[in-house]
């Protein structure tokens, strides 16, 4: 029994739309990022890394999931402790940074240390989102990760190239 | 800004129980696991290693995150694909494998071995949950890697004392 | 600076001859490890599965770095204690497990169950260096998980496609 | 059979000692990576978690291979073209990342975050060893994020305290 995959990109990408999160957003990173080793990255081909990260079935479901987790959260349909644990961002709560594991994996070992430094110093959209987090807006727990792992694998499969 | 964490051991022990899951069912695959290498191992010592195993903040949170996504995709309140992809068990979606490195991770990497053939060979609750939701019945995909994590966990835990 | 990448699968292909396996012995692992699910898989589309997952780059410098471990403990080059904890292959040695990551991270989640099953139930060439080494032969420490490694993803890349 | 193990702490000191690292260094580095969080940490402290760090088996397990390839490389003892790989750095070399995730997963996600982020940015006694190499001196490859990682996961430690 072998099974044919469908392809979630279409599904992805309007679940990132209605968080609020567009792909240029997460190609400023990438250019950014990279601006040391490659001075004239184009958006363009950042964004093209991206989308190819978004047609791999194990991110897409990794986004899915995140996204989806910080949804009921947000809608407090979660049990306790662990709807205090996820809305409240708790700073030892490290699923979400276990789950976009599943997106760094098939990147290698140089988009953990890529996704590592946008998870601390939180540039552009992944301190857009985690501010608003903290500031008593939504729950965005997950997607500040996977917002930032997109861009450390995008960076990643660039380097590889 | 240092934080006092809180154990949440006793919501996870309920939490498990209404899934209908015992400590002494996890335990036996515990005993059956190792019972080449300590033949006389007791099953009041593999409940005392799973203990341990469950009072990690970690496991924990692991434990609290895929339980939650069952119930809530038994409850029928994903998002499309995604309920599909979790509802039906699909064999590509790996994010329940991802999510129980959270519990492996903490255990190194006997645990792994231990939990991929707890995994493919589905002995006792494993096989039990696996069964029950491809039977038709509810939605398990998260919580037989769980279990099947545990007694991993708790294997290893007793192979490093 | 961007870089080209050479492919070492040559090289990779010889240091595995060199150590005495070849790709059939790998390929009878897959065939036989997916023989519930694809009945009639042939040896010749697991050798391809095997060839691909052996051009990644990743890969390739997890197989060259392990076997060159193997072989300096083999020659008694290492210093102690780490010379008789590889030459020994003690048990709470856990680097030769975290160094096939890299071969598995590429292939995701189904992988590693692939790899715990291998791992544990030892089958074909897999026990063969296992035995070699626990009969006073030559170290094989890291070589075993290797093997057990790269046909635990080529079944994974199989299951993907 | 159970088995006694070894504490290899004292050797992995004197390891590290011999290639000029000195653990106050890595101190150094968790006392200015949590200096937001915990601005009166004392380098006493930060000496005390590393030293709970270096006890551990896999942590002292990942040392100890780690130092040695760079070894075996210095005396240009590695087939190539492993030689080459760890020799020159070679920046698709990942497994010296791999590595250092036996010591990063005993100490969880936030770990993981700790060491992209020293692994980009470079500060002291890691950016010297990076430097070293850059410039003609000796094979640097692991020890630089071995030592990276032990100061993330003394701070992971500090702060899950």
């Amino acid at each position: 029994m072998l099974f044919t995959e469908r392809d979630y990109y279409e599904d992805v990408i309007k679940m990132l739309q209605d968080r609020g999160v567009q792909l240029p957003e997460i190609a400023e990173l990438v250019v950014s990022g990279q601006k040391d080793r490659i001075p004239d990255l184009s958006l363009a081909t950042a964004i093209d890394s991206i989308q190819h990260v978004l047609h791999k079935t194990e991110v897409q479901d990794a986004v899915m999931t995140g996204l989806a987790l910080d949804d009921v959260a947000e809608a407090k349909q979660l049990p306790e402790p662990l709807q205090e644990r996820i809305g409240g961002d708790h700073a030892t709560y490290g699923i979400d940074e276990q789950l976009v594991m599943s997106i760094l994996g098939v990147y290698g070992t140089i988009s953990w240390t890529n996704f590592g430094y946008l998870d601390r110093v939180k540039p552009g959209v992944v301190g857009k989102l985690n501010d608003e987090q903290r500031n008593g807006g939504r729950v965005n727990t997950f997607i500040d990760d996977i917002v930032a792992a997109i861009a450390a694998a995008a960076e990643a499969r660039i380097a590889h190239d």
